[in-house]
């Protein structure tokens, strides 16, 4: 919209309407593969680091543990993901991604590219991103 | 936390997780008014633009219509606003702020005040909080 909004110089106000537009546009590219943004983050974070403990990917991503168990159980259902106990502690499990997983998560990461492509355009270029990042950065130092 | 996050860079990730900190940081402060931000908009927004139709306040600030009435029942229950009929058209109802209303936004402004100025130290000044709310409506523009 164009007409001058009395909320456009207020920053949590302007964060919350970029974050749903950018979900919406996560959601709707993702929709074909049937995925969320959460559960793409945790079969990336878990891609990138195999082995991490439950406990330990809920923090990286702030999910909360009873959250991230349900999360988990729909992954491993559609068997993307495996939990193996660890040999030292066995509460403890260790987080892998399945051959299916892996092969399922370079579709999702095809149309993740594209999806934030589309972003990086709209911001005008890959040094806004990043100060877009940095600024974003700066808010939850510390936490 | 200082380790590296392999979600670090993902714009809807980083965009989700600085606006639950910011709405955190809200939240923390109005307890004592017992305001949510959404309602804060809404009082704001009256506030500036007395006679608005409840369709455009809901529209301007991205809410559900649905949403919208819960949300000016609980605004009039407090006795903060009215919806006065329109000569007009009867059916459609102008939003103004009660004498009681204004002073109440008068003391949530200066708690909104003190929150807004937290994060604007922390992004480390206003020019980089004008930097911010530009890239910002990069992301909506069109919508």
């Amino acid at each position: 919209m164009n007409e001058k909004n009395p909320m456009d110089d207020i920053i949590g106000y302007k964060l919350r309407r970029a974050q749903l537009s950018t979900f919406h546009d996560f959601i709707e590219r993702f929709k074909e593969i049937d995925l969320r943004p959460a559960e793409f983050s945790v079969l990336r974070i878990i891609h990138e680091r195999p082995g991490l403990r439950h406990a330990e990917v809920a923090r990286m991503l702030g999910i909360k543990r009873t959250n991230f168990v349900a999360l988990m159980d729909t992954l491993e259902r559609r068997g993307f993901a495996d939990r193996r106990t660890s040999g030292t502690d066995r509460r403890s499990h260790a987080l892998y991604l399945t051959e299916n997983g892996e092969a399922f998560l370079k579709t999702a990461i095809d149309l993740f590219d594209r999806h934030e492509a589309g972003l990086v355009q709209k911001l005008g270029g890959a040094k806004a991103r990043d100060t877009l990042l940095e600024l974003l950065s700066k808010l939850t130092d510390g936490e």
